[in-house]
């Protein structure tokens, strides 16, 4: 006979049955190894496929009872542990079962589903428990950012395009310009989440099977926001877009993340200066003692780079007619979850980092127009005091810049005859502005008073828009807390049913 | 005199102004290039810009006229053309102004704006004319599909999973679950471009100007579905998700359709030969006259390869600290245009190929069960019938298929003998199937209308699911139709505002 | 007093030094785990420099001697073990000497030096060493394909291409293909071989120290073919193109791995059918026992994704200014040792698989004519009898095999008749050719004699190609095991150099 | 009858011969866009086996000089023009010749080739005069980076680690360190160069013909240096890794670049301010007539973003079964067209940009310590002069680094009480070192003359490398020479051996 023998059940797939040889065990051990991380979910899986076999009359009463106790037995001795210990991958459930029960109660629990809902179920809790941890640390950046953006309304600072320096700002109007970021990211990682957490359960393989389960419980036990409605679109194997959609909407995410580690290395390097990072996230050299290399936000560049990697992983490893890349999918999913960690963790450090900084306003501010960046106002007080088109403007103003680089003049050097003969080399005629006009024009603080306008820098308007991006922010806590709750939710009523049932 | 004269006017950056030499024709011709495509939006800014300042009082009534009729005048002899013409680029708009109506009039076009948003309007508004022709292909496809789907419930086919035959199911089964598919992707997409038709006009380079101009009335008459809250954030130079974001979703989208072509291409093979292709889709060998080279759909996987390229080019490009890449961006761009315009090629392609495929249905349902792929129902039923756990089936049926394959037999010659051997051999029991039992259980037509639960494809339930995705389709397409009002009302605005100021 | 008593001895950047805090303890465990696959080689490296130090002058004998014991002590208890105790990194070797002989002695290790060249070092040998491996491996898989093509030179089958049939080849000509694809591969990997292993020790951080090392007798000791001629250029920080380099040629074998892969999958579905792959290389479903999924296969091209996203990421977070991105690189390393390691582990099956596939001649030479796949030598034929030009024939055949398509005919049904037919319809005229020479010419074992020219498939050909394959096969393990006798060597010299210290 | 009248001739795949429709006129486009780079290639190619056809006995001498006459009277008419009217593509030689001489005499070129190796010498081809116009590009900016190294020996620069000053280097000695990185890229792309510059000619599809044509004569007219012995490999359709071999050593040589661009832009910016930009490289905005944008090198960090973009699409589009992607190739293939121009582009702007930076010596070299870049010598001072350990050494100079930092102190404040202060707090006794000793050992000047090892920055150790290198660059200027000279020779041969047959 070729049954093995109940108590060393070591699987459906031993030599004698379908197939003659073992596997190569290099092969076996790899396709244990990727289901470690979802074991948690497949033991979920396992109890509430009981509990709906159960309800449905598709496994006796007494069955049903014996598995649900001895899965519970297994969480008092280590799901993680007991289920690598039985051999781990996707019929890790069965397995114990086999051996604990025997083939005759044991062989039922796997009616009516297949390797193929089992992994589209522990793939895609894995993937809304991933995002789920990404949105709650995405909310809780854009509160720090909310919050420390409040308090640099008024720390000026030079703004760049092209690496030049372009025109003030506000550290305020950066950070706010990076929480309206992080609300699109929430935006579009919420949109997967809603893609993701879908039930595959009961779907099978492709075309579900035969006997009347009800797929919509099984779902509600295990906390899916609704059934996939085609049983071939349920199945990951099949429809590859979906970790294609996480894998890229990380990637977007990281993408501003390294874009700003980038800023603050760049803005704390020697010659920028407008931050010192504090020591604890710094290195030092093993010869030059007075370096202070920056890590944490090199940290975060390096993890995009792995992001990106993944999305190209996931996007090659998918490629293929339908249903024929299943194996690769793991090579993709194994870097998501890296990527997915480590950027719960990235946002973590921005979060202990941004607040941390101590930020050099006084350099900050003379930096906003050392090099000119407030020379724009200088061509706007030419239009509203004298009336002129702004390109004519505009390109005195540029005349005037270079005579100043030309004689290593600095802003602060302007004095109405220079901008005079800037006018007339132009067009013949004087500017006509006095010293307190010039003066006053290339102020950084006036000029950032006047942006009053809506999306400007000006306080107020910084403090309009962090208002209303703190209510935003509030909405989405609330769709997070929500999430939680139904998480929550359907996790109780999964040990209600087991003990309604066992008693 | 630094000024030109107005009829040669050749731009703010001549040199002897702000800079003392030309810029290389090769880099000026570079830069230029890439606005091509924009020219239409920067002409609808240019106009919309216009209508604001004068009623902002930002621009005299009187020039504020003479610069709209020019503008007008120039959509006569054709916008593409005089702006071309004119130098092209950003500010050709300002350029062909100042050469008809002087520096004193058409040189003050520009306040109140840069380079910044216009490229960012240039830039979303293309996004989203192209997001919108995507959402529309999306959408006749998905028509396509169900209205396909519909016609082949009993077109009973082999489903495969690793390349092997694993259940049978029908050629419905199969469409429907790729208009679901589809169905994402519009969420996606449209997430997309509700995200993108946000308005940067007047966020100027990053922190807007001092001047007091309405960003909301530019926005509506622009067809923006809002203002950017953050000037920063406005302006794409320094915010770099949008690009990534439409990137991503096209080829998450075109990741799908170039499974779909793998599946027509395998599928019109000698081998499978479930469809012939028809000629007008193929092309032959100039040595091996046999040959019918399938070229649409590996048009559609080699653009798939060119999408996934995009949003790498994407993503390294924009890679920096804030406000660095920005030329960068438009090699990202250049390929994301044709990234767009091969999707809507390709998913046509799709609603003129899938109607016209020639269908072997006989064929189809021979194969899916002649390799076995009914036998998990031959499984359920010895669990049905014998009350035998579902894994004491399962082995049986393996040890079954095994000896068949062994003596050269197939599904057709299983008899209740076979099967009792195979029984024996497991658990020295026989199976106890009569022949008609088996020849039922192994029946493709049988298990097709035996998967009537929740997203099966017995014929039923594929309707169902047929008209439940119609439901959404709908749903979508009024969506799309709203956009469409939206932008026709937007145009007629700007028109109209135009008209009650010239007169 | 700072300075921490010996025995405890952590490491240069205690807090109190130059910086004021620890650094997070998630940032220490970052940096030190990743050096941890190349503590060996900074063992090494610390001997060699130590060595070098006394042979120069520049640390005194007794510290020299007292040093080198340690560090052979080192080796007794585990270099791996006791270097992650003393808290790993870089800096492992010389944190242990510290513990145990004291500052005053162990912190002389150090002079002239750098993480720099610790890092680069430490990485050109990882990447060595992982090149060498896959070249062995590459070889191998070369030979086994010799061997094989050698007795499959009458193993006919179709060659596709669109996935069509296109002409007849043998198993032989593919597999010799595949052997001089691999051939370019050996190129390729010894070409970044050479260009890797090239030694950074002393060159510092990028511009030495100023202390008069001997650069050239510490490469000699560490088995490095030569010294970096810059210093700058020899620090991995600065110049990036050697690990793109090697991940780069690492890619390109794999993708051709995959490809073959995807033939082995595709030629071993029911429908192709020409391999029966071995058991132990497949696994089976939990539903559907009749599947045969093939594992290995996947694997390999699950592993490919990977080395591309291991470019992706490479050459993304190697981005930056020259000196700035460090830490990042180890994102990219980390994904390349694994690359590597499955390359290895992959060119391994195919040698085990491909010699034990069993291979179905008769189906293969049957399908190499049943789909028209000798037609262009029917088109020959009327050249060479009826001196007929080339796309007369081609088009005479074209129809031919037209004709026969719409009245459900095969090559097997051709007459003299039908030719004539088809040719009449071409031009008019008939054909001429009699039965006889139609059957010869359609014949697939004709066809493939014939293919006598240079590179043909002929058997006698593809036997010329084997010789001459093999040859290069031959040089190239001579180029091996010249690589293998000079690293044994160095570390020969290595070990004599420290005897001769230490007596 | 089906005969097309030869003066209308519009190809073989006309709709009644082999198919039944039109290919669809967008397809018909797209496939033969592709060719229009290669139509030159094409010409050659159909000489060249003219001529070969016509020695070995394949085309009767008549119709091969009246097909060589034609294809000579081409020319006069523009190969690409009247190839492009006559339908373009791979065919376009026999259409034009069957239109001009009737199907009788044109109809006879094509035989015993195909598509396949009509494409594949056609790729080929391009790649390799892509390659070559790529290696001359290099050699010439190795050369300016020699010569202007030569005059740079002592200018003095921080070097940077981290983005933090590390330690003074000379300018020499990076624009050394680019040299060589561009010596191993010339290595790189001569060996893709030899991989590619094979010939496929004669090998039809995949397996040749049953002519016996004469390869090695056809290519030795087409300047190939050797013929691809296996017929299989030959053809790019089957064996893919040419051509990322090719993209991938362009996308290596463009990381490097924009890494040196990236330096670029950064040292030129306000806050490091090393270099000015000559303005034809600069561009200025349209409101902020401050700014000088660097747009040179950002076109080339834009331009190596697609380089990358190009890798991930080649290996993304050929991914599949052997012959599989054929037409996807195509999408990889016109982005590396781009990608090598813009590589020629680009190096050519390097060898234009550099020499004509200004370079800000005294400012540099005042950074070179104004940041403690110096401070490895005071430890390396303390060791020689007081013989610390080096790491007691190090740990003091940390000290007195700190201790300035806190006090508002640079490096020119540092005193020897101040030092011994330090070294005080760390171990209790005074570093003893006097004024003159710090003041020597903090001096970049003395820092570079002391670096005299073995690829060091002392002047005359840069020069020796200049020099080295400079041999180097000989050989590799040789190399490209005689490559220019084998072409030449072979165009030479070919209208030879057609003078010597059309008399």
């Amino acid at each position: 006979m070729l049954k093995q023998p109940s108590s060393q059940y070591r699987g459906f797939r031993t030599p004698g049955i379908r197939l003659s040889e073992e596997m190569l065990p290099q092969l076996t051990k790899l396709s244990t190894g990727r289901t470690r991380p979802m074991l948690h979910v497949l033991h979920a899986f396992d109890k509430a496929h009981a509990v709906m076999l159960v309800e449905e009359g598709l496994l006796a009463r007494d069955a049903g009872i014996a598995i649900l106790q001895a899965l519970r037995q297994m969480e008092k001795d280590g799901v993680e542990e007991v289920r690598t210990r039985t051999g781990g991958g996707l019929h890790s459930g069965e397995q114990y079962l086999i051996r604990a029960l025997g083939e005759e109660v044991g062989g039922r629990l796997h009616v009516a589903r297949s390797s193929g809902d089992l992994s589209s179920v522990g793939i895609n809790v894995l993937q809304r428990e991933h995002l789920l941890a990404v949105l709650q640390a995405v909310n809780r950046l854009r509160r720090v950012l909310l919050d420390l953006g409040r308090g640099h309304t008024d720390t000026i600072m030079p703004g760049y395009s092209f690496a030049q320096h372009a025109q003030p700002m506000t550290f305020a109007h950066l950070l706010l310009s990076w929480a309206t970021t992080l609300a699109r990211d929430f935006d579009r990682l919420h949109g997967a989440f809603r893609r993701v957490n879908q039930s595959a359960a009961g779907a099978a393989i492709m075309v579900g099977s035969d006997f009347p389960v009800n797929r919509a419980r099984t779902a509600e036990l295990l906390g899916f926001d609704g059934v996939h409605e085609n049983a071939a679109d349920a199945i990951l194997e099949l429809t590859a877009d979906d970790s294609l959609d996480v894998s890229a909407v990380l990637a977007v995410l990281y993408h501003s993340m390294a874009k700003w580690a980038d800023d603050l290395i760049l803005f704390s390097t020697s010659e920028f200066h407008f931050f010192d990072i504090p020591d604890r996230f710094c290195n030092t050299s093993s010869i030059m003692m007075q370096k202070k290399n920056v890590i944490g936000p090199a940290e975060v560049k390096g993890a995009a780079a792995e992001a990106l990697g993944c999305v190209v992983t996931s996007y090659h490893a998918l490629k293929g007619p339908t249903g024929l890349p299943i194996t690769e999918r793991y090579y993709a999913l194994e870097m998501m979850w890296r990527v997915a960690q480590n950027c719960v963790r990235d946002l973590g450090w921005f979060c202990e980092l941004l607040p941390a900084l101590q930020v050099r306003r006084e350099h900050m501010r003379e930096a906003a127009w050392r090099h000119w960046a407030t020379a724009t106002d200088l061509a706007g007080a030419l239009v509203r005091e004298r009336d002129l088109p702004w390109r004519t403007a505009h390109q005195i103003v540029g005349i005037l810049v270079r005579l100043c680089e030309e004689r290593g003049l600095g802003p602060a050097d302007v004095t109405p005859a220079l901008l005079d003969e800037a006018a007339g080399a132009y067009h013949g005629r004087p500017a006509g502005l006095d010293a307190a006009a010039i003066r006053q024009a290339l102020d950084p603080a006036r000029f950032i008073a006047a942006r009053t306008l809506h999306g400007g820098p000006a306080p107020a308007e910084s403090l309009r828009q962090a208002d209303l991006f703190a209510r935003g922010l509030a909405d989405d806590e609330r769709t997070v807390a929500a999430i939680e709750a139904r998480l929550a939710e359907a996790a109780r009523k999964l040990e209600a049913a087991i003990d309604s049932l066992i008693g």
